[in-house]
């Protein structure tokens, strides 16, 4: 498994990863499931995949090909908008869909991916999109300006109490990195390294990569802190009295 | 779905199970996850069911009917152990399988359950078993004091910070609570009324039963002080500096 979270903020985007992928609990590997794509001053894309590395690397490659292929096709590079990048994306995992699906179903695995896609293109806001296993999806809104993939639920408390898109991206860093120490802490399936990428709205590039494992100072911190504030609030509230 | 916990403490047991039933949104019902064997004295048995409710209710008839039965047979009131008790309730999860399962997957409806059995009989101490579909089960340990059934990911991160079998009953019941509250706010498919059974060592019977709904002022402080607590901790910590 895996965990991602992407936040939309009136400053911007943050994209959080771990790198964890599985086969087995004898097979564990570390994979980055971030990929950016990036023309400085017109565009800037990441994707956030989840689910069998097989098909989440097969769904990029696709992407990669396209983009490197000749100007006129239709591409990540050249999309119109960010709506159009989630069309194209989804196609993408439609046709790796067509190519592997059955073969893995005998094999009795399920064809399963499930992708975020954040960015910003020339003439329009920043949009984050949720891309689902049948290359659909759904676009974030101020009611709802996160998504999560993998494995969402321990950290997900922390993000719904605390994540409203008027907060700094400084805030939205340290509320993905509070959501993935819980994850973390709870579920052997999602590990070290991170990558959190920054996208500043307006900026057209990503604003800031950065590369945390275990002796990153401030996740240090904030694993060690979270906790001890954690039992503190704990400990400060009254017992029961029946 | 469901949350249901059970924790295996030094002072004896606490059990907290939620009320929701649902079949897709529009079907919510309340129906209580908890069943209580008891005779005092001898022996007290608490059953907490999640996954399909007409399953969940067959076992729960099964184990009735066996323990309204001739003394004789083996049921959970005249099992010599809870072990013995955990493997009856086992046998009864099998013989649901045995009537239901072919039907449930004609009708692409799979077959799951999924129980805790905890309590005390005369001559051991408290235990803790949780029981999966297939009938076989595994024991809580002093490293592991704690089983939690259904919606579990959203409420484990407090628990794995805060319990430890050297902790009190009541302090118990506040961090089941607050694992309750962490589910509840984030999956619709959980909700009140709650019930919460303290079993104490040695007194062979449910010491406490409690019930709460919305307006249970123990609760309604934990859920307004606890997110407060959250959002305290959060804006203590320090914001990143790359």
């Amino acid at each position: 498994m895996t965990y991602c979270i992407g936040m939309l903020l009136g400053q911007g985007l943050v994209l959080l990863s771990d790198s964890r992928t599985n086969a087995g609990l004898d097979h564990i590997n570390t994979f980055r499931k971030m990929t950016v794509w990036e023309k400085p001053g017109d565009r800037v894309l990441v994707l956030l995949t989840a689910g069998n590395l097989a098909i989440s690397q097969a769904i990029v490659n696709v992407l990669n090909e396209r983009a490197a292929s000749m100007e006129g096709e239709p591409n990540l590079l050249n999309a119109p908008n960010l709506f159009e990048a989630a069309i194209r994306v989804g196609e993408a995992v439609r046709e790796v869909h067509q190519r592997d699906a059955d073969a893995l179903k005998e094999f009795g695995v399920e064809f399963n991916a499930s992708l975020i896609l954040a960015g910003q293109i020339a003439g329009e806001a920043p949009r984050l999109f949720q891309i689902y296993s049948a290359g659909n999806f759904i676009e974030a809104t101020h009611d709802t300006p996160y998504f999560q993939i993998g494995e969402s639920k321990y950290g997900k408390p922390i993000i719904d109490r605390v994540i409203k898109p008027g907060i700094s991206l400084d805030e939205a860093a340290k509320c993905a990195l509070i959501s993935m120490d819980s994850t973390l802490r709870s579920n052997l399936s999602v590990g070290l390294p991170l990558d959190l990428v920054f996208i500043r709205r307006d900026a057209m590039k990503v604003d800031r990569h950065v590369s945390i494992d275990a002796d990153h100072p401030y996740f240090a911190m904030i694993r060690c802190r979270w906790s001890e504030a954690l039992r503190g609030a704990f400990h400060d509230l009254p017992n029961p009295e029946w």
